[in-house]
């Protein structure tokens, strides 16, 4: 077991209609200008955009908007947000939207708050922020956990870098969750974001060193509730209870809970997905659900206690005769899982087929974009992720 | 399901010596003159306060010092930090203990924010706070959760009346959690601290009207946790393993966590151990084992699938042919449990013999306290409270 901090000071507000109390929110904040920040055409369609200026209306707090936040979100949007929120004299932004959208607010609002620095530099590594505007968001894709957690990824389309730069001084101050605004996503939304929620649990399940009790215990409620509404949400996407679960679950599996006394955790095949991001735009739980069965089958030697207890804990597996045996019936049925709920589990079902040369490029950049090398479950390095991004081209 | 508020905004640090993090960490909060607050001698023997000293001098933060706080803490110890506080012109409060200490330190921070105000008056429920003084704690005895709950509960000892007061403001700053800090303590205490920690989630699980599977999930894991070490610690009180999952459990049993999504809670066992405790002065977690089976068997029929879920999921009962049966095989493995790690499970074994008239009496203090009712898996009126009492009496 590991020492750890903990801090999750987001406010979370949650249930039906709780979006209509942002203006009142927003106001004990002290915020004069708000910037409304969302993505595509569906929150103004839905009349939520609306509402939210209504809300802010009724509270006296003036706003001005930028939408267009697009699925792994881009540098040049970040830029525009933070030209207009010199001109609009921005003291908040309020995120409504998902992960994407989140983090776009995220990377606006240290660009305002040091207006004079290149923002880029935080993600390619360069320096530290040193301040930070409020923000909060009301969410409507459960995925990212992005509402509650200090992470923030944006994607510089010039380079095709996508890069994440984490600081506890972007915990947003509250977080509007209402499990009604997510049922009118996409199946293949609603089953990635599943993906992506299970996946933060899982990078910090598969460590090395020890781990505590608690966390495991946390850990797999977890991942066992989402894997079950996963399921239910395939067939029934309007359930509100399930929707609820896995709403809840994406916040409390990014926050920090499912990693306190562990070693920080493994994230390599959230590093794998970022270039698989990078070059091929591709949906980020969909493509964590297409790395993952490829690196597992990579790494779990080097981890067998915990893919065993993964296996039997999480996915129901009856103990095999060898421990090896165990852990393999675990990745399969996780396989099996992903393809019920109709996620990919290969490059193949994911609709992308990188050339040998496109994997060392996207190996190469992940080398860089990690200092070297990453991983708990096992340290990986250059060689390794080609392999495994090679596992996973000809599964 | 219902709709919920979550909001624990205090920083954790958890691990071996990060009490020494403390001036440090007080510093960034702009402190100027600290009010280190503690209970008996131990913490001045053990050099604990000494090191305390030593951080924030080093940090170049002063303070000033009051300790002698006992169990079921006490209003005129906290009208004297309050005095004290005005006289040094205290702005943070360190609490250096558990439970009680913390406690005593919110209701002083709740007197020095508002100095014109009697603050029994909160605890009265004439008035709600206005203000509160930042306060943080050194944790050492894993029970009430109070280093990240809004919880504050004193003793009136003129009145005899033992009473709460929840607050969000008074949410600490940070918690400092070295889990070898609670080592010493004596196993009475380290087991009614672990009493107190599993009543905290099973008020928020014996509720009627819906819950949500994911806290469901969370409550069972702690509680198994629980159990599986109090065990340990009644015979190797030095397992740091063990003490650590205790320490973090308590924490997450009090902050919210285990509640999201149920009505609110029951809390009528706490009430009514809050009138043995007022009347009787005994050790919290020891009152709420004492009272429990009874409250228990008096309200399992009208809360029956709750019961059910506890007693195979937390208490690993095989069902029996009704579920009545499996309910009170479920409560009767809870009282084993609680004998065999040296807790009392009726008043005899508490030690308090109440006469018919004090039963009575507790009962009327108890609806007062609770505005008329109490209760979730079966709201409880007088002549509940007083059968119950008479249970545990008669026990």
């Amino acid at each position: 077991m590991f020492g750890f901090g903990y801090y999750s000071p987001t406010k979370v507000i949650f249930g039906k209609g709780t979006e209509n109390q942002v203006g009142e929110l927003i106001k004990t904040y002290g915020a004069k200008k708000v910037l409304i920040h969302y993505g595509g055409k569906s929150a103004v369609k839905s009349g939520l955009i609306d509402r939210v200026k209504a809300s802010l209306k009724t509270s006296g707090v003036a706003y001005t908007e930028l939408g267009g936040v697009v699925p792994n979100p881009r540098l040049s949007k970040v830029r525009e947000g933070i030209e207009l929120g010199k001109r609009e004299d921005v003291d908040f932004i309020l995120a409504v939207g998902g992960g994407s959208v989140i983090d776009s607010a995220k990377a606006i609002s240290y660009g305002l708050a040091e207006p004079q620095k290149n923002v880029w530099e935080l993600f390619a590594k360069k320096r530290k922020a040193e301040n930070f505007l409020p923000i909060a968001s009301i969410l409507t894709i459960s995925a990212a956990g992005s509402e509650t957690s200090n992470s923030c990824v944006i994607t510089n389309e010039e380079t095709g870098e996508k890069r994440s730069y984490n600081d506890d001084i972007a915990r947003p101050k509250f977080a509007i969750m209402n499990p009604e605004l997510t049922m009118s996503l996409p199946d293949y939304q609603t089953e990635s974001g599943c993906a992506d929620i299970m996946m933060h649990t899982m990078e910090r399940y598969f460590t090395q060193g020890g781990n505590m009790e608690l966390t495991d215990e946390i850990a797999e409620g977890l991942l066992r509730t989402v894997i079950k509404c996963a399921k239910i949400l395939h067939h029934d996407p309007e359930n509100y209870e399930a929707r609820a679960e896995v709403m809840w679950a994406g916040s409390l599996s990014h926050n920090g809970l499912t990693g306190c006394g562990n070693d920080g955790g493994d994230f390599a095949s959230h590093m794998l997905e970022h270039e698989m991001g990078g070059m091929f735009d591709v949906t980020h739980g969909a493509g964590l659900s297409a790395i993952w069965p490829s690196w597992a089958r990579y790494v779990y030697k080097n981890c067998l206690p915990r893919f065993v207890r993964y296996a039997t804990q999480v996915m129901g597996v009856t103990p095999e005769d060898t421990d090896e045996k165990t852990a393999l019936k675990g990745i399969e049925a996780m396989e099996d899982f992903y393809r019920e709920i109709g996620m990919p589990v290969n490059f193949k079902e994911l609709g992308i087929a990188p050339t040998d040369e496109q994997i060392r490029e996207m190996a190469e950049s992940c080398v860089r974009a990690t200092g070297g090398h990453k991983g708990s479950a096992k340290v990986l390095y250059l060689e390794d992720m080609i392999a495994i991004y090679r596992m996973a081209n000809q599964a």
